[in-house]
Order: C-alpha cells, then sequence, then structure tokens
C-alpha cells in the first residue's frame, strides 16, 4: 500500500474503533467518541473496552479484534503501560491506521517512556500499520465530518483548502478555532504529536496530492530530520503554498519543547535557514499567519513587489507605507499618466502620490473604480492595499473593490474596520468576492507581503 | 483663562456652533449636526448658515454673532478661503474654542494655505481663543455623549479611561474603533490636524489633572517641537502611562504625510530615542498598541520582569516563552518549594518547569486556584501569564484566574481563544474582573510586557 493509500484510510476511514472508550464524561475516551458523534461522521463507530457493554448507544467491545468487518482507523486512549497489547491486537486485526492520543512515552522523559515509543514504532514499521502520536490530540477532516479528537470545538471547523499539521495539540486548536471565526474552512487539520512514525514530510507529501488542500499550514517545534521534510517542501512549493510557524525558539526552552512532544526544539537560525531554502514562508506569530493564509486562500500570488496603497483616511495609508517598507515591499512610482488622470479624480484637496488619498470620494462608485482601474493598469504596479474605516455614507468604495478585483491578475488586500460589525455587509460582500479583509493597516500589508513571498517563491523555484 | 479652564470649555462645552450647518446629508456641515444630535449630546446646538433658516427642527443663524448667549464651542466646516472671516467672528462672539475641521491649508502645500493657517494661528493666539486643526476630525467626550466629529461610529464609544490623541482622523478612527470592540472606554478623543494652535503638549498636559482619563495613547506623524512633548510627558508618565504610536517612520514618506496633515514626519531614530528619554510606551503597530492599553487598564505594573507562565496546551506555552524572551521578559526561575508543590498538584504527566502545565487539571477549581496560588507566591514571580485554549470540560481554571486574581499585587494576562465567541461567558466574566484576556498567546505576552515597561519607567522616572 502506498503512502497515499494509507492515509487514505486515515483521513477518510468508513470505520473507527476508539480503544478506551468511556461513559464518564471526565474521560478522553468519552470525549473521542461523543466528538465522532455530534460532529455528525457518517461511518462505524465501534466503542472498545472490556468493561462496557455499550455507550452512546452503541455496542461496545472487548477487543478491536471482536469487531465484525474491516476497521480503517482505531482512536486510542488508554494509559500508556497498556498500549503495547493493544497496538499489537490492532496490527492483527489489520487496522490501517492508530492515533495514540495517550501521553506518558517519549515526552515525559523516562526511560520506560522512551522504550515503550521506539517499540511501538518498530511494530508498526514492520507491520505497515501507520501509527499517528503518541501523546497528540488526532485529526479532523471536515468534509466528511470528522472530528477524531478530543476536542470538541473542532467539529465547528468549515469546509475549505487549509490543511493544519502541528506537533501541538494546543496549537492545532488555536490555529483552527481562528480560521473558523475568519470564515475559513480546512481540508484537514492533525496533529503529529510525538511522530514516533507519522511526521511532517509524509503528510506533506500527502497533502500535496490533496485536492482539497491548496495552502499548507505547518506549527513545529523540533524535528529529528529535518532535510527528509526540505526536500519533500521544495517539490510541493512550486504547486502549493507552504506557511511555517517555528516554536521553541530560543535557547532555554528545549526542556519545554521535549517535554511537550518528545523532541528538542534545536538552533532556531538552522530552522530558519532551511525553511527559506526549502521555500518554506515563515510567519513571525500566529496573526502573520492566519493573515498570509487568507491571503493565499483568496488572492493570486504577486509577481513583484511593488504596491500601490489607495486609503480613504490618510493615516492609515501611512502606516501602511512603514509597514511596507518594514516587509521588504516597495512603494510603487505611479507613472505620470496615471498620477495625472488620478489627479482629475481625485478631490483637489487629496494628494495624489502614492499613497493615494480617496477620501470624499468613497461615495462615487465610478470614480472610486475608475482611481483602482487607473493604478491597477499601471505597469509599475505589482498588488494593491486599500484602507478604509467604516463611513456609512462612503461605502461605494467597497462595490468598486469589488467591481475591478481580478483586474489585471493583480492581488489586492483590504483593511476594513467596522465597530461592533457594522460592516458586516460589506465585509462579507468583500470575501465572498475573495477579497480578503483585515481589521488593522499593517495586517492588510502582512496579507499582501505574504503573495509577494509566494509570488517570488514561485519564480525561484519553478 | 489657564489652560485647563479653556479645555474644559471644548471637552466639557454646554453649547456649540456648528459653521456650515446643511441639510444635505453627504455634506460635512450636515453629518457635524447630526452627530451632535444622535449621540444625545444636552447642551445647545446652534447650526448656522446664512443660507438656512433651520436645520434638523433647529433655528439657524446668519453667523455665530447672531446666537443669544455664550457658545463654548464652534465646529467649523467651511471652504477654507471662507474661514477668516468666521475664525474673526468667532473671536468677537467670545467663542472659547474652534474645531476648524476644513481642509486646505498648510497640508496642501500652497502659499496660500500656508500663509492662512499661520494668520489663524496668530489671531487665535492673540485673542486667546483656542483653535484645533485645521483640517482635523474634532473630538469626542463620552462621558457627556459629545460626538463633535463628521464620524458617525464614534457615537458607539464607552465611557471608560483611555484618552486618544492623534494627529490623523483616520487613526483616531481605528482606534476609536478597536476599543468599543474591546469593551475598552474612552475619556476623550482629539484629532489635532495640523496643529495650527492645540498641540499634543498642551492636550497631555490637560489630561494628565483630567480625573477621567488614566491612560493616555498618542499617534503621531510630525510634530515641531518635540522637547515641549517630552517635557511634560516625563512628569505625566510618573502618574499616567503615555503610549505612543509614530507614523510615518521610513524615508521617502515625508511627502505623505506632509500633505496629511503638514508636518514632517522626521527622522525616526530621533523620535525613538526621544520616546524612551521621556518614559513614553511606543507600540509597534496598532495591535501592540491595544494591548498593552488593555492590559495597562485592567492590571497593576509590574515590578519585575520574571514571567511564569501557566499553559493548558503545551504549545501556546512554548509561543508565550518564545514571546517573552524576544520583548524582554525572562522566564522565572521557580524555587524548589514552589516545583515540588506544583509536582503534587500536576498531573504526573505534567512538566513543572515554567511553562508550568496545567492540562488534565482544568476542570479542578481547588487546584487550578493552588497551582496559580503557589506561583504567584514565589519571590522569584513579577508577573503571571495563563494560557488556554476553551475546552469546554476544563473551565475552572477561568474561575480559579478570577479567584485568585490580584493576589500578591502581581499582574495577570490571560490567553484565551474560542471559535464563534463559545467562550464569551468566560472572557466576559475574567474582563469584568479586570483581567485582560487577548486571542492568541503572543498577545497576552504583549499586554504583560507593556506593564513590566510600565512599571520599569515609574521606578526611573521616581
Amino acid at each position: 500500500m502506498d503512502l497515499v493509500e494509507q492515509l487514505n484510510h486515515i483521513f477518510y476511514p468508513r470505520t473507527i474503533a476508539v480503544v478506551g472508550a468511556s461513559t464518564n464524561p471526565e474521560k478522553a475516551g468519552f470525549m473521542c467518541l461523543e466528538n465522532l458523534l455530534e460532529a455528525g461522521f457518517r461511518g462505524k463507530i465501534y466503542p472498545v473496552n472490556p468493561g462496557l457493554s455499550e455507550a452512546f448507544g452503541l455496542k461496545a467491545y472487548s477487543s478491536v479484534k471482536d469487531i465484525p468487518g474491516e476497521i480503517d482507523l482505531a482512536m486510542v486512549v488508554i494509559p500508556a503501560q497498556l498500549a503495547m497489547p493493544v497496538i499489537e491486537e490492532c496490527i492483527v486485526k489489520g487496522i490501517k491506521g492508530v492515533i495514540l492520543i495517550t501521553g506518558g512515552f517519549r515526552e515525559v522523559g523516562t526511560e520506560f517512556g522512551s522504550e515503550l515509543q521506539a517499540k511501538i514504532r518498530d511494530v508498526a514499521t514492520r507491520s505497515g500499520m501507520r501509527v499517528i502520536g503518541p501523546n497528540t490530540l488526532g485529526l479532523i477532516n471536515p468534509s466528511i465530518n470528522l472530528n477524531a479528537t478530543f476536542q470538541s470545538t473542532l467539529s465547528l471547523s468549515k469546509v475549505g483548502n487549509v490543511a493544519v499539521v502541528t506537533q501541538s495539540g494546543g496549537m492545532l486548536i488555536h490555529i483552527a478555532h481562528t480560521l473558523t471565526d475568519l470564515n475559513i474552512g480546512m481540508s484537514k487539520a492533525i496533529g503529529l504529536g510525538n511522530r514516533c512514525d507519522l511526521d511532517f514530510d509524509e503528510v506533506v507529501t500527502y497533502l500535496a496530492q490533496d485536492e482539497e488542500t491548496r495552502v499548507m499550514i505547518l506549527y513545529m517545534e523540533g524535528i529529528e530530520q529535518p532535510r527528509k521534510l526540505m526536500k519533500v517542501a521544495r517539490q510541493v512549493v512550486k504547486q502549493k503554498p507552504i506557511l511555517v510557524y517555528k516554536g521553541g525558539r530560543s535557547g532555554g526552552i528545549d526542556r519545554a519543547t521535549f517535554s511537550h512532544t518528545g523532541a528538542l526544539a534545536g538552533e532556531y537560525q538552522f530552522y530558519k535557514a532551511a525553511f527559506t531554502q526549502a521555500g518554506m514562508i515563515e510567519a513571525d506569530d500566529l496573526t502573520e499567519l492566519v493573515d498570509i493564509t487568507k491571503a493565499l486562500i483568496f488572492q493570486p500570488p504577486s509577481s513583484g513587489n511593488r504596491v500601490a496603497v489607495l486609503s480613504v483616511q490618510a493615516g492609515p495609508g501611512i502606516v501602511i507605507a512603514d509597514r511596507c517598507r518594514r516587509l521588504g515591499l516597495r512603494l510603487a512610482e505611479l507613472s505620470p499618466a496615471t498620477r495625472q488622470r488620478l489627479r482629475q479624480l481625485a478631490s483637489p484637496l487629496s494628494a495624489v502620490d502614492n499613497p493615494v488619498d480617496i477620501a470624499w470620494r468613497t461615495s462615487e462608485f465610478d470614480v472610486c473604480r475608475e482611481m483602482f482601474r487607473v493604478v491597477l493598469e499601471d505597469a509599475g504596479v505589482d498588488g494593491v492595499i486599500v484602507a478604509a474605516a467604516f463611513f456609512p455614507p462612503g461605502m461605494e468604495v467597497v462595490r468598486a473593490v469589488i467591481d475591478i478585483a481580478g483586474y489585471c491578475g493583480k492581488p489586492i488586500t483590504v483593511c476594513l474596520y467596522s465597530p461592533l460589525g457594522m460592516a458586516y455587509a460589506e465585509l462579507h460582500a468583500l470575501e465572498e468576492s475573495r477579497i480578503p479583509v483585515y481589521p488593522f493597516p499593517e495586517r492588510a500589508v502582512a496579507g499582501l507581503a505574504g503573495l509577494v513571498r509566494y509570488g517570488r517563491i514561485l519564480r525561484e523555484f519553478d
């Protein structure tokens, strides 16, 4: 069975066993079962626990071996010292993949934990059964209503095209919650935990051919074989962008990263250089990570770094210009023809330099649209950032942005902020038209800078 | 009349004239009048326009001179070329302050505009009438339902203790909208525009004695007399923190900042050093600005930079540790006694280093509370960051944080994120208890780092 087939069984299971199923709401074995059911998974679910005859109205089994028919995926939530015989039974049963949620392995730093993890890896490798974890959250696949984790809120995740792969369950939850609130859907999300078997490189390889995935997000603390991932990434980034956020960057917290998922975080500078060489886009924090993701999901990569800024209020335009320079973008030099035309269109009090001041024109659809058109057509402009605070009489500017979006194939990001959701209609209309909206000027720049970075990667790796 | 008396007339006017009042909804003179009325200002409002007999059911006057009784404040929204006679009439009438909303002065770069602005400054200075602007948005004072601007959404601002002073109307709107969404109230907010008369130093002096103001936010592009502000700030920061965000940081956008409010942004490095010397807290972007503001409004300054991190999920704890180091905070070295006690309390699988792993204990109020107490009591700990993703069965941790907050007088910030507002009750309860909540781990660090910075300023300037 090749990797794609193996992981298809795991990401698209038809049958799932929950080993360590429980009827006690405080137990992870209860939560896993409940989440599978509540999320609306339509395959078969088998609780496994020798002490139960049923759970959630489902017949319970003493062992996976007693379950009739094939099992694609087993979620294992039992104490570490009981894990080995269960894993062996899963192999005997011919289960394709195990999510070993249980902790208490390499990450606790005991000889017992490390040896047990190594043994599990060995038997899994020999058998061909794939193991996710141990010490992991599990995975979700919103397109089939699959929440194979103990975190109920992940069932709220929307169907979409972002894949999230993390070493940390907590960061998976944070990233997934944030994407959900931004109305950005996910194709898959998986916590890898201690990675005794399944690791980043294989998951990225799988996601590269996954038609539902268009953008990948990796959260990584420390991996043993970075070169394997880098080699894969260099190929994958030609087709799909890979964003990466590195945790455990500073010396002195290796102890914390180790006791988290049993891996040393290692030298951050090494990782940083490796990410760049592999064409991965590194984000500095969660905010930047989601801001770039949103841009990549909605807009085309930019063919260059020359940005035109059109701002309804001058101050945010200046803040955007500052941030452009910080992030390596250049303020485009508008051609004399462009400036002349803008001069005719803009308010006589407005500057038609870059940033272009569109104040007092925002209630005029045709004028706004024409200003955007002229700027987008300028051969010296690679991308555009539009900034507006919500000003109820002047929202024609939004209609104009929507109308012109996609013109010349140049990317656009928008900063629009309103208090108490007042601009909900405008925001919704923009994002329905695949124009990413950001609440702060600096974040609209982060989005466009991500498109510039990916455009450069595409040219460099072609 | 001293400065405080002068500005009291402007921030607490009993009577307001709107010169250039209009019944055309597209005109700023309409918006100003409408906003005063809609926000619920309870003083007298006088529309002034020789072409109108009434507006919004109010009797209109041909000139401010015809209005019976005293006028505290005039909002002037007429073309620049008509401004001089109006200003002179305001002086004759004895009006205390004028908000000159009109643009077309120094910022447009014409000799006419510069000279006119200088003339207005001169007549205002001689008369003692204060002028705000020109080229400004106006001001708000939520405690008296005053929205003396053309931006209707500012009427949504809540009453509170943050004062916002900006050179840019657009940035005032952005900052005010954000504070409103964060449920942080404002004492006053004012756009200074071209600052022909009233400037940052005087407003800061006024706000220093304003009992409703506890924290000040300044957004600044370029000022002519930075030393005046710095001198004032050095005194004020002993009582109240001053946050500053500098726009126009990079060379090459001086043209943009000039055409914005008629001031050159100047050398950023100079400003940066000046802010530090004056004890002002500089924010790097809007996100950091509001994150620090929230911390300063809710929590005490920190007596040192040694931080303990308690995290429900290990990944966010590691991200917090990274960001602590970046922002100059140190991970506290917990005492052996603290660690021993935590070892008894924590899950056997959890690390009791710093970050302290509180996984699997979050549904136990007493255990959580005791862990917080032990950490807060540790003499090596100056402040605490608690991180949790929303996990419905484990929200006792929030009750414990609320119960222990204020213990030992050490500051706490919390990272808590939930999708679709699911943790609204927890969030609300935390902030009702004056514990600032942040959606991302890095932002909870930014908040605590602000408290550490202000604590250091208090010690240095004492």
